[in-house]
């Protein structure tokens, strides 16, 4: 089938490769409001053809939406649409907000709602990866919104694609996300500034930022375009995280404040409980 | 040369096994106050023998002492009145403490004081892995401190094992080892703690937990007791780079409040400049 991609970056340019290698995509649409990107997209192999969101709709069998959240659920109403019996998915890291802008639309049920848990701290067409998702998880969201069978297309589809399949409501899923994905990212963000102003040395310095470092702060190269939105539409959420963040920072430092060793090994040996879930 | 590791877990034991591949040792006697950790490095093969201190020490040209920082303060000067002509360095992550512990020692300049800039979030002789430091820093600390052979001998070493050198005052290294190590793991062991009080769902939400959350986390599986003695030896850097990250993310924070988007891009537009640093 043809399968139009709109948003050819890290996610939909992945998402690109995965369909085509598998055989599930015969032929890509590409779709991107930035003409460099779509250049690239072609250039790189990503796509066969880049089109208009219109033509690309019109000669797809699935529409794949892989853009920043906020303009996501600015665009979907009007591509529901334009949409007769084609299936459209998003792949977006907050579901409330989409869900909620097509909620009343009569083509509701051609649209599944999605997150394939996957990403990297790098942005555009170039970022893009070949068996990127193979072994994570996909969340379909609020699935008894959708036709069963655009529903079984987009099951089908993470299932050959490698990734093991979630259901959740979207507001569970939102807040879930806060805390196994969002939270990660500001704290990574606030990591890097922190040294950044703070270390003036660079050259000295950085020749020692060893591997523990890295991996903490890797997610601070991450595109704003892409985490400002989501950020905001999970505002209620990412707060929540944020402020017990703050808090076990706060336990933390006071107990390094009052040198009590005790209280500074009681809460990393509750830390280390996290080996029961990250093997 | 026969060579004694004192503290034979993921760094003794790590630098065991580069030693005695690169033929810098012949022989490695291990110490080690926890008898399961002496007789695992035995099995294992990390060492030749287990001894005593003291009898580990007269067989050997070199002392190295792997143990919490805390311990190796306490226990160097001891060491070093039972040492003649013998080399003794240490690998720890804090330097004020050990190098004041003998500054005024008549053997000082036996002692070479260094950090190699490696771990992992394990522990225990079982951490200990092959060709672990191949590619890394290691700082040499307070070098005139050190006779002109002692240091030769340690810097010969970790040139052989792979690491580039830099040289330090040790002030100057506990100030950026709280900066590009001691934070990233407050932060871990924190944010482990944010998840862990937060989500209950474990079984649910952990199937979510993508690379991002992983990286970001994965320090908070280290040993409280290697850490907690680091963060009260460098108990004012630390608590400096805390308070500014703490300030960091309530700058984050009250972006978020405000949904002031502009402000929160700004903040990471600036966080990705550690894209110049980190490749």
């Amino acid at each position: 089938m043809t399968v139009a991609i709109i948003g050819v970056g890290l996610i939909g340019g992945s998402m690109a490769l995965a369909l085509r290698d598998l055989g599930i995509a015969d032929r890509v649409v590409g779709v991107d409001a930035n003409e460099d990107h779509q250049r690239r997209a072609l250039e790189l192999g990503l796509i066969d053809e880049a089109a208009g969101l219109d033509a690309a709709i019109q000669q797809s069998s699935l529409i794949i939406l892989a853009i920043p959240v906020d303009a996501a659920a600015l665009l979907l109403p009007g591509i529901m649409d334009s949409v007769d019996k084609q299936v459209v998915m998003d792949v977006s890291s907050t579901k409330k907000q989409i869900i909620q802008a097509v909620r009343d639309h009569p083509k509701r049920g051609r649209f599944v709602a999605s997150h394939p848990m996957w990403g990297t701290e790098y942005s555009g067409p170039e970022a893009a990866v070949k068996g990127a998702f193979t072994g994570k998880a996909a969340v379909i969201i609020n699935k008894e919104e959708s036709d069963a069978d655009a529903l079984a297309m987009v099951e089908n589809i993470y299932r050959k694609i490698g990734m093991s399949l979630l259901y959740m409501e979207a507001g569970a899923h939102d807040l879930h996300a806060a805390y196994v994905s969002h939270i990660s990212h500001i704290t990574s963000f606030a990591l890097a500034n922190t040294v950044l102003k703070k270390e003036k040395e660079e050259d000295a310095i950085f020749a020692l930022a060893s591997a523990g470092f890295e991996s903490t702060v890797r997610l601070a190269k991450s595109n704003p375009a892409m985490w400002a939105p989501i950020f905001i539409q999970n505002q209620q959420n990412v707060l929540e995280v944020l402020n017990e963040h703050i808090a076990q920072l706060n336990a933390f430092k006071r107990c390094l404040e009052n040198k009590d060793y005790a209280g500074m090994v009681e809460l990393m040996e509750n830390a280390n409980k996290i080996r029961k879930i990250l093997k």
